[in-house]
């Protein structure tokens, strides 16, 4: 028999077609060539067509393969080059662990590695259950869907996310309340105005949350007064004077608590004693580790709260999707405000509708939140057991989401983020997502987004991770 | 041998398998069942499954061929009560007309026919050629593509557009310089702050022209003057004072004539002396019928022309996808105001590189001018030929487009349009895109988008349009 790795030019150790079929196979024999080096990066890879008829498979097999492992960084592909081996994966070293940087070409002065919160794995974006999604709304979508449509989105979309949100969140709302925006900072370009208009002069946010927030807020001409933080999350006592405030319940970003029951139940009654508007962010509700879900604050009072969700962490930044669920008395100014123009592409939603609808979503929330965890568990052991006699790091807020907070010794975070900038490390100190006037007590900390690289990625983020830290 | 069509009902002409293939052939012969009525409307189709076996063909062959017919509007598909024929599908008279209302279902009082500018046929979306180009691009997209991305868009996009744009209308830009917007309105929204914060007090724009587009930049602050529209298109010559001019050069919204050469230049030289900006709205230039193409006006100058492209005309609306080129002192300041909120979906981004890079692009617009050139000869055919007694209706505009401008007889207008109303066809006179302070000749016309209907409506329109001319 003729060598049936002839074209790739080394032998791969492909298993016999298991459950997961050839291509899983085919991908993991490829997978570990690159990873152990037996293929070299920069080799171009022979056609699928020829490596399909070299091993006696389906040229799709191989082409879906390949596919596979560019999505993970494994590979490269571009127009009129092929699908070439990427530089820079990390090789396995003698214990296992990843060492180098990750696949993709970097400008100069470009971070290596990036620990960075606030986006997903996008190297495990579901691709092929996205585009069997796009191919089943596409062969099901009335022609006019395609057209200038309902300022506040595919009413298919509505009607998945109602069911969705409901189950999976608690979330009591129905489709015509739903406004589907490009994320959730749109959301909030479009809610600033709205609260303005109605006479809202100042929201409250948390002492810890994201810069770029508060600003778009203050851009609509808003204050935004922080709120005290302690270790029973964010204080809603001094709210009283406000005509909104911006929370993220489920899961603070980025101290990682619970909004405490009683503070909870404190936030609606304050609502509904003054008519003030709750914005509850619930970025990342879908992944919770080690307890029951934190339900969304909505639950308690739809008529009082404005539930905002996102795909960008679920999925994919890149979709630019999003979500309100409003108060009813909302509905229409919401959807005047965001108005036709900023109708987010129907396609995308069509399909995201069908991946709801189908159960994909769930599927993949479900295996995002397996590999999650064991990045977690990775990080907080490899921060435990990193050296003998330095000082002690806390890893905490580590229950949910995609990142952690790391206590450092007082005096420290700064030096820390500069040497991991040195080692090309790009990692987020907590004084970044540090209110100008936070009430909280200072402390030294960074918020390490573990879900932030690819696989291929991850053990070498983390080792450079474990190297800066004190 | 059993009945091949034993669980559909009727009986199908279906030709051999010709150069069309059996897909074509049997979506040829569901129409035809359709259009005659043997198939009724409101009757549910054998799964694809079922019809398959029974022909002894391939499933997808017939899930395929029911997608195609979906997206005619001949047939519905809804989620779980299966593909049914579409009610209210205009059946073939006597002498082949259409007669009755388009497939969709529709809401009271909403109007049969739409005969409205500004939407191409939707029913023409190309869906199987973007399903694979969206399949090739997301095999090909690095994961990083997913992310928070560039505001001025994806690379790969702004680089298949820079090469299209100057093959096929002589804009003279590169990918650095062109930023993607969510049409041609949001496009106007980044651009409008843009010009207030330079210093801009006031934008011309033609006497003719949409009230949404004023209304956006009055919505920056800016005021709108109308420019004189004469026979040789919008005179520039009172543009002196004016900080910039918006303008549709190749193809006057509504009104359907080029801006004349001599005019070209002057808008130019204008802009060459006081240093003031033009914006060049190209909506429709890939569809010329009558002679050459009327390449962009931004060619004559690139550091003075913004030029803005969509894909809602050739393409559809519902992607919301569009572009502009700008001169390079302009496009730091675009993309910042812009920003990564404004993002459109980069999964659209990168299909539609696709398919400007495999040459799909070019194809759809070719065949779509085709069957748009087809419709206006038969506008102009059966206006002629309406009645031998009527008055004169001159058509006009027609050299390019997806609309005509009916001239009717004077003081006829608002007429015209109420019987319509009536009717059930929905119609633009002239009067609802004349600026509020046109200075223009008066005239009573209609602007007839006769690129809207699907074609399985639009025999219906023409009829219903020719009823309610006088």
């Amino acid at each position: 028999m003729a060598n049936p790795w002839a074209t790739l030019g080394v032998d791969l150790h492909l298993e016999p077609a298991g459950s997961g079929g050839l291509r899983r196979g085919l991908t993991d024999a490829l997978r570990e060539a690159v990873r152990s080096g037996r293929l070299a990066g920069g080799t171009r890879l022979p056609s699928s067509r020829s490596l399909a008829a070299d091993l006696g498979i389906a040229r799709n097999t191989v082409a879906e393969a390949y596919a596979d492992l560019v999505a993970e960084g494994w590979l490269t592909a571009r127009q009129g080059s092929g699908t070439r081996v990427a530089t820079g994966v990390p090789r396995l070293g003698p214990r296992g662990s990843g060492t180098a940087s990750p696949a993709r070409r970097r400008e100069p002065g470009e971070p290596v590695h990036s620990l960075v919160p606030g986006t997903p794995d996008l190297a495990s974006f579901p691709r092929t259950e996205w585009l069997k999604a796009a191919r089943r709304a596409l062969a099901t979508a009335p022609f006019h869907a395609l057209g200038y449509g309902d300022p506040r989105g595919r009413p298919e979309l509505r009607t998945a996310l109602a069911g969705y949100l409901a189950r999976a969140r608690g979330v009591r709302t129905g489709p015509d309340a739903i406004v589907i925006t490009a994320g959730f900072s749109h959301a909030l370009r479009i809610l600033g105005p709205l609260l303005r208009a109605r006479g809202v002069r100042s929201v409250a946010v948390e002492s810890y949350g994201l810069d770029v927030h508060r600003g778009l807020l203050r851009d609509a001409g808003l204050a935004v007064p922080a709120l005290p933080y302690d270790g029973l999350g964010t204080d809603p006592g001094p709210l009283d004077e406000e005509g909104a405030v911006l929370l993220t319940p489920a899961h603070q970003f980025p101290m990682g608590t619970p909004l405490h029951p009683d503070r909870r139940a404190a936030v609606v009654d304050w609502a509904r004693r003054t008519g003030g508007l709750v914005l509850e962010d619930d970025y990342d509700g879908e992944f919770r580790y080690d307890r029951q879900p934190v339900g969304a604050l909505q639950g308690l009072d739809p008529d009082r709260v404005v539930y905002l969700g996102t795909a960008s962490k679920s999925l994919a930044p890149g979709l630019r999707l999003g979500w309100m669920a409003l108060p009813p008395s909302l509905v229409e100014e919401a959807a005047a405000a965001k108005g036709q123009i900023d109708t987010c592409g129907v396609l995308d939603q069509l399909t995201l509708a069908e991946f709801l609808a189908s159960g994909a979503y769930d599927r993949h929330v479900r295996s995002a939140r397996l590999r999650y965890r064991r990045r977690r568990d990775a990080l907080a052991a490899a921060v435990a057991g990193r050296a003998p006699d330095g000082p002690r790091i806390e890893v905490t807020g580590i229950a949910a989401g995609l990142h952690a907070v790391l206590r450092l010794p007082p005096g420290t975070e700064q030096s820390v983020i500069q040497a991991a900038t040195w080692q090309g490390l790009a990692l987020h100190g907590l004084a970044f997502h540090r209110h100008e006037e936070a009430v909280a007590e200072p402390l030294d900390a960074l918020v390490v987004g573990y879900g932030t690289p690819p696989d291929s990625g991850w053990a070498g983020a983390l080792e450079a991770l474990c190297r800066v830290l004190p």
